[in-house]
């Protein structure tokens, strides 16, 4: 088989679930709400099943899907994309991660990513030949170090992968710091993939996508996922809008990868995405009112919690609870002893980089108030 | 952009279809039937997405369904495999057949290949740096040149890709050519993707997968599809089975390129597989009689037909109609003056091989009887 593929280590998703399962644990580790989307959106996408178009729908996505995310594109940032030729809808937004770098990437170009970062960055680009160059944010307040930043932008720089809200920190990038990644983007005349699943999910801060800096609009991809904007991670439906001079590309490496995405799940995203203010707003507010429950709740627990103004996940630092056990040590300590589980931190760091840090974990708040509470008050028994 | 990306031609299904269109012409170009699968599987996925199970389904896909594919291996070929561990489900058979590939070559690894091929072979072996060795079928009687195929296997043979029911031939590889098959993967220590996505549309052939030949278990990934086994082609639900040492290589790909499948449609195909044997043969019968009819049809306006013993499609021989034109150019001519589409055959062979033969065109005859009647009295007209 695949050298590097084998090699690759079980998800830590995965791995934690699995203990999470054994140990009749609440899982705050894997990134998925435990309340469904709008029941409307089902109900559309059940009976979309239902009248006969069930075959392949088109290579780059429904019609009505392609003009829903034009039009979300306008409502919420003011970008002015055409629906025919400047999306592309993928099976979920890591087949948009995946399709984006092949539309770029060659063999031994470079690839800028910020650390720590979501687990399907590094192998999808070593898999396709080309060279990661990290950057490391630095906690506690996960500011983005501008020499380091530059240092590993060069001659061989294809693209940045920039995710923002970011999975696992919960950091919203603020217009600053977009504005020194789009300089460093042309200058060096690269491309920018940027996952924004969580642009709804972000708490009194605004979500700002790269594409709408002077000149970013010809250089990005930015990627959405109705799993994140509806709370049905498991449809799998996503979106890129790019150029019409990339998304060609990318809708030709979503050929080669998946072809099309199912059609009744794509006219129930697009009849959520028409959805009007309040639902977002509703879900924001939602997702800030656990966040709050959880942040507090850790804070008078001891634990030091890092800012999340976005995402489903905020990371809280362990030093006063793990009596010099590391991050993943700890992790399952939790899961054994207090019935709750969470994600290390270290497990978003390139296996093959410099250490990283050990004393952060993190903990997804996507779960109902009343789960968020039990899983706190199992924390404090244990401590 | 990438290059080789950015140089692939639009599918040729696209294209043919797009003109279909705007010519009002008979689609018998790209493969999708007509008619929609069993209204209870379509009622089984509707129901499912209402009981709160629309979150990510595991990486290798929901137990029920991979214990369901487990069965379909035991029923029809007498293979035993066990669903925990041999079992990938993937978001369609495009995206099994890419992170089989993924799975298993390295960058200069040879891949054999045998022409006509689906279109998406070259471009995914290609985009991970393997170079194919492309064998050709001989029409008229689309015959394995066994030499041919001795000489296609070398030092650097890594796999091949074996597409049995073949699309866009019609061809089902019998016994003696996959023993000859077989005695070369063993030979180079190689693997086999088998591409057995129209297993069950065979016409009074025995449809044998390559892995129930000796020592064959252990080296092939076999990929099925919901899409054509219940003529629900939008779905996009794939299945591989495979040894577990290198199902769990497939299951990393997947991780990397899609994740995870829509649960409430894999719990409806999980129902659809577990149909009794006269589900199967209802449905291959049924293809059957579509075949003969555009068939007898074809032959009767002068075409030659070539041997298509499964698959939805049917070869012709265009010669004593197509007066000196090319394939292309008489399926563009087909479209505009018969009001018929159907698929150039060369658009199945290398770009960047010789010369493929210009004398053939395929037809999908997944429509139903009153289409391919109404297609061949349209045939009758023009010529
Ligand atoms: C695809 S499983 C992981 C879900 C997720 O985004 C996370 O937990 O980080
Ligand atoms: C994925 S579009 C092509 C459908 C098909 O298998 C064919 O027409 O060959």
């Amino acid at each position: 088989p695949n050298q590097y593929l084998a090699g690759l280590p079980t998800t830590i998703f995965t791995i934690m679930s699995q203990l999470a399962v054994k140990h009749g644990a609440i899982n705050l580790g894997q990134g998925f709400p435990d309340t469904e989307g709008p029941q409307d959106i089902i109900q559309v996408a059940a009976e979309a099943l239902r009248d006969g178009r069930n075959q392949y729908a088109p290579l780059t996505g429904l019609a009505e899907l392609r003009e829903a995310v034009a039009a979300s594109n306008r409502r919420f940032y003011g970008l002015d994309v055409d629906p025919a030729t400047e999306i592309v809808v993928t099976s979920g937004a890591t087949e948009a991660l995946a399709a984006c770098l092949m539309a770029v990437v060659e063999p031994g170009d470079e690839v800028v990513v910020i650390e720590p970062l979501y687990d399907t960055y590094l192998p999808a680009l070593k898999l396709l030949g080309a060279v990661p160059r990290c950057v490391r944010l630095a906690p506690p307040h996960w500011s983005l170090p501008e020499a380091e930043l530059r240092a590993a932008f060069g001659s061989k720089t294809k693209a940045i992968m920039l995710n923002s809200p970011m999975n696992p920190s919960g950091k919203v990038f603020v217009r600053e710091e977009l504005e020194l990644i789009a300089e460093l983007v042309r200058e060096h005349d690269a491309y920018a993939i940027c996952d924004e699943v969580y642009e709804h999910l972000t708490f009194h801060v605004k979500h700002v996508p790269l594409m709408t800096l002077p000149g970013m609009r010809e250089r990005c991809m930015r990627i959405g996922s109705a799993g994140k904007s509806f709370s049905l991670t498991g449809w799998k439906v996503g979106y890129v809008t790019a150029p019409a001079a990339l998304a060609s590309v990318v809708a030709k490496a979503h050929q080669v990868l998946v072809f099309a995405t199912a059609p009744n799940l794509q006219r129930a995203v697009a009849y959520g995405l028409n959805k009007d203010d309040s639902y977002y707003q509703a879900l924001s507010a939602q997702m800030e009112t656990q966040r709050d429950l959880l942040r507090d709740g850790l804070e008078r627990l001891g634990f030091e919690t890092l800012p999340a103004d976005g995402s489903y996940f905020i990371v809280a630092d362990i030093s006063r609870h793990a009596q010099g056990r590391g991050d993943v040590e700890f992790a399952r300590w939790l899961i054994e002893h207090a019935g709750v589980a969470t994600i290390p931190v270290s497990a978003f760091y390139d296996p093959g980089g410099e250490t990283p840090p050990q004393n952060l974990i993190r903990f997804a708040f996507c779960k109902k108030p009343e789960i968020l509470r039990e899983a706190l008050k199992r924390l404090e028994k244990a401590l």
